[in-house]
């Protein structure tokens, strides 16, 4: 393929080579599924109606891409090769398939799936080290179980949220100021995002049977940024003994338009050396780290820059590891990374960690200093690798 | 209301007081939503086809109750009203309501709700007090936010299963024999049931806005009884820092009747006295502890009997603290109490408490002896209070 006729398609990131699967809905009409190619969304609803494609009817008449998910990795396929054809430069395709291209301006993109279950993974090496060393100065800052398991928990799928989506300063309890006083509550006072890739699943095995590190593709369908905001005053006076709850259930942004597998295959590198080496179930030769370069912009001001490739664990191990109790995943299920920070100090994916927990104040170009997030404050995070554009998930803080 | 013209219904559990919702599939047909009555179904997609229910097209025409949660209380309480009317004593509609009674016997009972989001609390004093002191003796068995807030984390709501459901012991890593060794692997050796309490939401507000305390009601639809099924070993080695995951993602089993909130009236009464006394958001003079006994058999030996008003913390209190940072709720999230327990030695919600963590084996009535599950056993819940009964979760363990 040496590129499309959709104009200024070739080089923009959302080239031939991507397309990417979303939600649109036009100024008057309804939610329908598209694929980004350039500045346009290709409609598949109208697509499928003209007989363009060959897929169970309805699949495209749906306000998520849910439907499109459950037919599993050989329709993904058969769809995105029929799409490369209809979209390729000298396709005689052309006339027809450019009746369903809208101009994104015109566009409102929405939350691309109905969510399932929603697990956050720890699976950053740096992240989890200077998560410990903060908050656990002097001893080991690794618990004992990281090294040997994708540590993960259950998030809320139900505040899963588009790109543009305002997020709401939460209000929580925090710990007490001396020991013996009552806890605080109010508005969280440290609001902080957290830099993430995420992967939407389709169908698995029935319950009681694991999906081997080996089969992880069979099952993943794409991949989109995430933005974990995150409230750390609630979370660290709720977090223990069960896990992070309603210091990250408020919001978790994703960007609008997910990254099939088979795009990202000229990104897939090698991951970290693991030592020791895993257990039998999470051992993989395939490369499965992703060499994205994530920036997150604060205002307007860049600052950090990371790398999906620093991930420790993979997509396929932490698939397999979610999956190795017979647990089910079904289509829509969204698989997130957790922050991804990398070995220097601009690569931290947290402001957490970017301020060492506040100590170190950020500067940004308009002069005004940050620890954690104010009112009116906008995040923008951008990925990007080779010829593929994740595009952007970005959230303005409000009161 | 003096009773109910089905016979067999007064006086079983399932009179005219209860009228419980779930979702059946005959020898014969496809799945649709019911109401129990007696030892039958009462099918409402047959009752809505015959004009005898005034709902929007299409609510009882499905296999779940998710879209008839949507409608919300003022619907959830007009339709209990004409069901109520249709099926008392002396009611001249026994003739056109009597074709849709189907024997339970004749049908299966299935899932009743395409479960959202699902939550576990940690909301029994007596059951955290226990565990605290199982895993860390000598030391304050309570962490120091307990009597302050409803901690609670997030499960898989992919995994919950309805009562039947067959549950495979799961395979998982566990922790290391020796400081040094490499972690283990293979299938569970203490796998334990948990006797909990859960109930079902209809629709929130929008996403940025808590529900009040005292507007609970306005939400809960109905309860079950749950049984969160755990992997001792595998949550032991997997649960610091960010809490359960896979000892807790490979099974939930509920009960396959809703009991609505409004059946629940007679059952509701005053719970344990609350100190420190709960921050404002968390205050409520509603009685809201429910005097439902809860029974476990193993194989058919009892092996502890409980009560839902030992909770320290309310199902209205739960709701509260899940939404004060905005997070929305939706129609068919589910909300479990966590384990159980009353002050007695019998009344503990868990093998690990019941043999204080396998130290203190069960003698059943066949004369084996139990520390957690073994294949093949069969844990069967039952629930009721007054005129009320919940039914049963049950499930056999399979290898």
């Amino acid at each position: 393929v040496t590129g499309s006729w959709v104009e200024g398609a070739d080089g923009s990131g959302f080239g031939i080579e991507n397309l990417p699967y979303g939600v649109v809905r036009p100024r008057a009409g309804g939610a329908r599924p598209a694929v980004r190619i350039g500045d346009r969304a290709l409609d598949l609803a109208r697509l499928a109606a003209e007989g363009l494609l060959e897929l169970p009817a309805g699949t495209f008449e749906a306000t998520t891409l849910n439907r499109y998910l459950a037919l599993g990795p050989a329709a993904w396929s058969a769809t995105r090769a029929r799409l490369t054809e209809l979209l390729a430069a000298g396709s005689g395709a052309a006339a027809p398939v450019a009746g369903a291209l809208l101009p994104l301006a015109e566009l409102e993109t929405l939350l691309p799936i109905d969510v399932g279950d929603y697990v956050d993974f720890y699976s950053s090496l740096e992240h989890a080290t200077n998560v410990g060393r903060i908050f656990r100065p002097g001893s080991e800052p690794l618990p004992p179980n990281w090294r040997h398991l994708p540590v993960g928990y259950h998030g809320r799928a139900g505040t899963v949220v588009v790109s543009g989506t305002p997020v709401r300063r939460p209000s929580g309890q925090r710990a007490p100021e001396r020991a013996g006083d009552a806890p605080g509550f109010g508005r969280e006072r440290r609001l902080d995002i957290e830099i993430e890739l995420g992967f939407f699943t389709g169908p698995g095995p029935a319950l009681g049977t694991a999906i081997p590190v080996g089969a992880a593709a069979e099952h993943i369908f794409g991949f989109v940024l995430v933005n974990d905001w995150s409230a750390r005053e609630i979370q660290r006076w709720e977090y223990q003994p069960l896990g992070p709850f309603l210091g990250k259930s408020f919001a978790t942004s994703i960007s609008p338009w997910i990254v099939p597998l088979a795009a990202v295959g000229e990104l897939r590198v090698a991951g970290p050396v693991q030592r020791p080496e895993p257990p039998a179930y999470l051992r993989s030769d395939a490369r499965w780290a992703l060499d994205v370069e994530l920036c997150a912009e604060l205002n307007g001001t860049q600052i950090a820059v990371t790398n999906g490739k620093h991930l420790y664990w993979s997509a396929a191990q932490q698939l397999a590891h979610a999956t190795v109790n017979g647990a089910t995943i079904a289509p829509g299920d969204l698989f997130a990374s957790g922050t991804i920070s990398g070995p220097g100090p601009g690569e931290r994916g947290s402001l957490l960690e970017l301020t060492w927990d506040g100590r170190d104040p950020l500067v940004l170009d308009d002069g005004t200093q940050r620890t954690f997030l104010e009112d009116g404050d906008t995040v923008v995070i951008r990925g990007h690798g080779g010829r593929i554009a994740f595009g952007e998930v970005s959230g303005r803080v409000t009161q």
